[in-house]
């Protein structure tokens, strides 16, 4: 049988008992006849008490360094994790990004993924042994210094190693059962999605489903890895997150128009109001924006009014990066000569996400409709291909979130009764 | 200026503000125009944590496992070291013992250095940064697998870079001002030894005096590397630890007869009674204990009685081995003919160690009138070239530490106020 590679994240290693109830998944996985590699995080809360640490000694902690102490991290959880599948009469040996063969730019914090030569994790699989992979790090093809992925690198490690390594899949596990049609918080018959495509599942990632990083995905999209998210405290089947060919097979149903409805609170809106409608104005507002390091999503330019000649650009970012941005954007204000900056940090982002809404006209349509219907405004409007998504006050978000999901059928005829953060339903 | 290694211990890095103070010195140092390489243990109890979470996820934790669990210890210290001194405006690279070169074995957990090839720290001090190097560990040079040192570790991790790299001395701080002519807990007037030689001090550490490990002497003496043993906690010079030949230069003072009095409570007495006194008895003994991995220490065969051609053999071990030690031993009692086997542990060693022993005779002569006066009895004797150690009852170890050190007059005039675990006088 072919190759796993599976990938625990912190919360399933929290502490010593669910390392061991991991290790045990992982042994019944290699029992079974497969070739197993573990991509393990942090334990809990680790990496977030050793960020206290640094701050402790310096306020603004060199990257090299904090990528050093960090990978501490996970070098402890993976040891632990091998240690445990030991006891079970299972050989396991743990790695280092750095010996699994993850070689990065020099980039401390954020590196990019360039190579990866598993040879180590190879033999240890000739050797009928199990790799444990320390996710989120590797080292600098150039400096040969230790590195960190960032943010989803524990994910983009376990498809990165998956594709070297010629996997069969790349199983994701958390402590949720798969990705749903929305939020189940929000909508409680909100449905567990069999099979969903790369590109959908980077939309939803984009607009606020939590389940997989944006990045991992991609890679997973650019080599065709399908990746299986399931909960790590169930043995029910996920989402397989595959190419969009792959979707509709072995499943006789037809292709949902909308799979699933996805929001995202994390985001403020920005109005610069009666900015001249001159050529170049838009341009420096942005140009400020992106020297200053903030990614905008959304942006919008109102219609000019023709009798002032002025204005008015909105965009969302980051509610992080709210007071970077409104400090850029004031110093322009003489420069630009707009009249003032509006700032909103009480909007949500609701979109509609579904590769088949390509072939069917009126989708917009009755996504609006149902938003009306439950009383929503819409303060601004951006779409994809396969994909809707509409600004609105953070507290019409569940409104809307449910409206969508009503408006397209997505939802099941039980109610899920337990999904987040338990022990699966 | 030359290179300097220093060494802090884990008591020396054991929270924040202790690191910010440990680079406050490491800055001074640099600032003073020395090239610094700094070794560093694990931060106070982190090793020990460590260890109690592998205990709880496997009885008995694979060697390479533990080793790569471990040596995250050192990683988190050194990354926070070097922060706080890269926050003081120098610049500080960390290195893992395997990217400093230290090149080892694959005996896990007791693993030794067999090569060190510090090519990068040599590149970091070209480039004027100070390399903080992860103590007591390294890298296997067949399995390529992380490998520790055990005890004593990251002092000969110190003593073998400073080596490596050609430096002008050794330090090695700890919370305790240098080694002293008896422990100033027991000998309020016992005073700081300005130099010592390796051979003494090698007695000493044997034989329970604790500031420095065995193994990092000997290391030091082989390659001839001067230590410094210091205080992390004041300036003051500590205790030299060179070459026979340099322990007199830079001073006036004629050489010491005696230059400490150690002691040693860890070790208990078994004695074999009523051996029959025939060729090979003592060897069978012997033989047992070696096989159960039982390091003895000093070993006394009576006399035998004429009468009835029996004898008693007694030998001293580490307390902890005891219980393995009978075991071995009663297996043998049919084999051997012995009548029984007697175990004490309230037993403790007195040991008075000076090079100037070798050419003054009289000398245990003075120590068993001194102890015969402070009513000591002495249960076994051993001796070396420059060390006589007596077995006392553990009660009359103090009693035995002070009457050695005030008849080979040791003592200064004054009363040391503060040595142990402060903040230096």
């Amino acid at each position: 049988m072919g190759i796993v590679v599976q990938k625990y994240g912190g919360s399933s290693v929290a502490d010593a008992t669910s390392i061991k109830r991991v290790a045990q998944r992982i042994v019944a996985t290699k029992k079974a006849g497969h070739d197993v590699v573990v991509v393990v995080s942090a334990m809990g809360d680790t990496t977030d008490d050793l960020i206290d640490l640094a701050n402790e000694v310096s306020p603004l902690p060199p990257g090299r360094e904090l990528d050093m102490l960090l990978t501490a991290g996970e070098r402890i959880s993976m040891a632990l994790l091998a240690m445990a599948i030991g006891n079970l009469g299972q050989e396991a040996r743990s790695f280092t990004g750095s010996q699994a063969g993850v070689i990065t730019d020099a980039e401390h914090g954020r590196a990019k993924i360039i190579d990866v030569t598993p040879g180590r994790l190879q033999a240890a699989l000739d050797d009928e042994a199990i790799a444990i992979v320390a996710g989120f790090q590797g080292v600098s093809q150039t400096t040969k210094d230790i590195t960190t992925l960032g943010r989803g690198g524990s994910d983009t490690t376990a498809v990165a190693l998956a594709t070297a390594l010629g996997a069969d899949v790349c199983e994701i596990y958390s402590d949720v059962d798969g990705i749903f049609t929305a939020d189940p918080r929000i909508v409680p018959n909100a449905r567990q999605i069999p099979r969903l495509s790369y590109e959908e599942t980077l939309e939803m990632a984009a607009n606020g489903a939590k389940i997989l990083h944006l990045r991992c995905v991609e890679y997973a999209r650019r080599y065709d890895m399908p990746i299986h998210v399931r909960s790590s405290f169930s043995d029910k089947p996920g989402t397989w997150v595959v190419a969009a060919d792959d979707v509709l097979k072995d499943t006789t149903m037809e292709q949902a128009i909308i799979s699933g409805v996805a929001h995202d609170r994390s985001e403020a809106k920005i109005t610069v109001v009666g900015v001249p409608d001159k050529v170049g104005e838009a341009a420096a507002i942005l140009r400020a924006l992106g020297d200053a390091q903030i990614n905008i999503d959304m942006i919008v330019q109102n219609v000019s009014a023709a009798a002032t000649a002025l204005t008015d650009i909105s965009f969302t970012l980051p509610r992080a990066d709210g007071q970077t941005a409104m400090t850029a954007l004031a110093r322009l204000k003489d420069q630009v000569g707009f009249e003032r900056l509006q700032y909103d940090d009480s909007v949500g982002k609701v979109s509609i996400v579904g590769a088949g809404m390509r072939s069917s006209p009126g989708i917009t349509a009755t996504f609006f409709e149902a938003l009306a219907s439950a009383g929503v405004n819409i303060e601004m409007i951006s779409t994809s291909e396969i994909r809707i998504s509409v600004v609105v006050a953070e507290n019409q978000v569940d409104a809307a979130v449910n409206a969508a999901h009503e408006a397209f059928e997505l939802g099941s005829d039980e109610v899920e009764a337990v999904v987040y953060g338990g022990t699966g339903r």
